[in-house]
């Protein structure tokens, strides 16, 4: 029988958790729109609940996730750092990392 | 700043979840208690639920889970088999993997 192992990763803090799924593809969706709004819409999630991911992240990250541009004709949008750009690959790489070593540790067991 | 990766892992038939963090701790009570009874008790849970669990567990493992004793004074119980235990190991075995490999690999990213 073909087994297959999975997982989900995420990264914390001190102050509480800084990435997981959610937040990957909140980051994914706002380098690629710099909307919080379009990027909620993207992920099917409400305004309020990618606002307060965000604040949340900004909060227990060593470093700002982002920053509110104001004005301009689109009235303004939400800019990535550096540092969340660095963030997202990381996650990206230690979730292939897990994967490939379950996909390899999965298949010594004779389940 | 303080950063640590953690995981949930899972383990999947064709069939459906054959292993994972409550299917786990229900295999370790049942392996100390041999009594449904008394390993869903012992970890909160309704017997209802627990005895669904290790249903589901059954009908999707390539080999048969548990085996239910009937008679004796205490009723009878329920025995795991060999293939439980070596999934209990197996699983425990991932875990771990799992959790060394993301402690090692957090540290090389300057998050």
């Amino acid at each position: 029988m073909n087994l297959k192992a999975k997982s989900k990763i995420w990264i914390e803090t001190e102050k509480g958790i800084l990435m997981g799924e959610g937040r990957f593809r909140l980051l994914k969706e706002l380098d690629q729109t710099k909307s919080l709004n379009k990027a909620s819409k993207n992920l099917n999630m409400s305004y309020n609940k990618a606002w307060k991911l965000l604040k949340d992240m900004n909060a227990n990250a060593p470093k700002p996730i982002s920053i509110n541009q104001s004005g301009g004709k689109d009235g303004g949008g939400t800019e990535l750092t550096d540092y969340a750009l660095f963030l997202i690959n990381a996650f990206e790489d230690l979730n292939k990392k897990c994967w490939d070593m379950l996909d390899l540790e999965i298949q010594k067991f004779d389940l």
